[in-house]
């Protein structure tokens, strides 16, 4: 095998865990459309809706940390032109996660 | 029927539409899914994560707007305890969706 | 006297309260200063920066929630195109405020 | 040269623009009080929270972009412990901001 086949993606060590909570905040949008198919109270959708925000939020602070941890590291440490650009990258992330 | 099994939930006028932006953030759940199973690359699930995060606001927004306008307003126009009691709820709903 | 002269601002009854928590948030604004000016570490810049938020993010749910409950209850009671005006402007001002 | 005179704080190019966006937040402050003062409008007092939460959000990008390229990268070069602790210490500013 060459060295291409190796991904060095942070999350892949945790990708069940990923995938467990994903599936969880599937599961959540699908709540959410049954709360409303049987007329739910609003009040009560609106406090599914923030949990399942926060969940999402979670997952993408965690995906962050191992993407400076592993890809944003591993660039640094092989320098060059790539490091800025994983670091420019990054921050454009993290300014879309706090303004969304 | 009497008026009592009337619903009132503001949101019930827009049912279709609410259900069918809930199955695409279902949808977008997936899609993230499958982004992490075939290790993608982080940044650009991140970006997935912020749309996702961004729609489901949107129905938050939408939801609540409705709900004042629709479950509030009634209540205040019913006057009583009623009114301060959904007031109250509707304030502790919108400090959730801004914490989040 | 008319009816006119009288505020309904619901902020009005707790003025004094907004004021001292605004006069702290400036101080915050100040010591943000004075840690730039003496070259603080960023990571407790950070820290103060969102300590800073939360202040005013509790500000501004503060007043929301007396507006809904003065102005918006008053036009709601007062009846007429006035309320409406009043609803959408509030869902607008949560908008802003989720999205910040 | 004396240790004193290595800064390693990212921000410290751009101090005066740090002091300068600092010194306007601290005004908006002032202008809120003045609206509290005056009585002005719960919604036009919202709409200058947001904005000023908006600026603040937008130092706070800046300041943590600046340290990601300058201390993180600086310590991940340097190796060693403190490239752990110093990305430990950014990803829970990260998720601060985030939150808040």
């Amino acid at each position: 095998m060459t060295e291409a086949t190796t991904s060095h993606h942070g999350y892949i060590g945790h990708k069940d865990d990923y995938l467990k909570r994903l599936r969880r905040i599937e599961g959540q949008a699908r709540g959410l459309q049954k709360m409303v198919e049987e007329e739910k109270y609003c009040i009560d959708i609106l406090t599914q809706v923030s949990a399942m925000t926060k969940a999402l939020q979670s997952v993408a602070l965690g995906l962050l940390d191992e993407h400076l941890n592993h890809c944003v590291v591993g660039a640094v440490e092989a320098g060059g032109e790539e490091a800025d650009e994983k670091l420019k990258e990054a921050s454009q992330a993290i300014a879309r996660l706090v303004r969304s």
